[in-house]
């Protein structure tokens, strides 16, 4: 439309259906549900089973993975550092709208940057972007390999590799923490169902 | 993930819960209504218009705004060609997005060119993109001009402007055609009761 730069001449346009009424439609408000963590830590099953579990209470969410993703929105984006920033804030900014149509968004990356999780979060009002850590072993991840992909970083054919030779930032601030207890992991059903107390509670389930 | 490629070791995960169940639980189909046409011809007042009036019926639409998303997930977009493009492209992979979420999608972008909404149409099946064209004539754009681009453009300080030294490439095969009658343009909500009563006839309004 213009050349004068990339926020020149761009207007707002203020929509006479807010998100309000959208949620007040849904009984529920929108939200985003952010699960960080390793490579076969859980992310995927936990969003799979949240979803479903948030599904059989009547409430309408919608999974963005991480993996799916590259797929479309994000599929010229490659793994430079530069690239991964960029496909945290795209997944970061479509959460947002997702939240902002009112459904609960429960996206699911690895994003193992600290500051990458905290953009995102940046975009949304405090309260609505709730952080959730699989806190798995690395060994437990690694003994999974659901994908073979520890395999080939150990093999040296995959470089980058988050847990072997690329940092994960854990989170300092997140709002709900999964982790093995007594050694043993939970159960799917039980770790989703304590994000949806955590929503229950916070007044997610309602409009 | 991995330094292999871009869609090398990406997987893809089924959810448990798909369109169809969401789409049970909010009584309609998702699809995404594509709204082309110049600046200035009524885009976003129709996109409210239209999310107003399915709102009103109780159906969950989210408006899609080229403008407003060039401030989040294309900020880093600018207006050269190849910009323009990706612009729309991640715009159609959005309302995709949200077509399987089970909302009514309704994307306002001028959208200029051919290629790039029948790039958008071919992520989806088919019957659910309904391209909308805007075919009101240029004299009439240019004299509402609501943001004032008509007259910077004309003045050169604007330069590749849809419509004046950028081509607009009128839709061969758009599902819905608005345009003046008698030289008047339709009101806002009767063109807006084309789109519904286009979506009520195809079984968009129901699950």
């Amino acid at each position: 439309m213009a050349t004068l730069g990339n926020s020149a001449n761009i207007f707002w346009h203020e929509c006479p259906v807010g998100q309000a009424e959208r949620q007040k439609l849904l009984n529920q408000k929108g939200c985003v549900v952010w699960i960080t963590g390793l490579s076969g830590s859980g992310k995927s099953t936990l969003a799979c089973t949240l979803g479903r579990e948030l599904h059989s209470r009547g409430h309408l969410s919608y999974v963005l993975d991480g993996d799916n993703l590259r797929h479309g929105l994000n599929k010229n984006l490659g793994f430079a550092p530069e690239d991964r920033t960029e496909n945290i804030r795209r997944v970061g900014e479509v959460a947002k709208l997702f939240a902002d149509a009112g459904l609960i968004c429960i996206a699911s990356l690895i994003s193992p940057y600290r500051k990458d999780r905290d953009s995102c979060r940046a975009l949304l009002p405090d309260a609505n972007f709730i952080e959730v850590f699989m806190n798995m072993p690395l060994s437990l991840c690694e003994g999974r390999d659901p994908k073979g992909l520890y395999k080939l970083a150990r093999a040296g054919k995959i470089k980058g590799f988050t847990g072997i030779d690329d940092p994960y930032e854990a989170p300092s601030n997140c709002e709900i923490e999964l982790r093995q207890i007594n050694g043993v992991c939970p159960a799917p059903s039980e770790m989703a169902g304590k994000v949806v107390s955590y929503l229950d509670g916070k007044g997610f389930l309602q409009a």
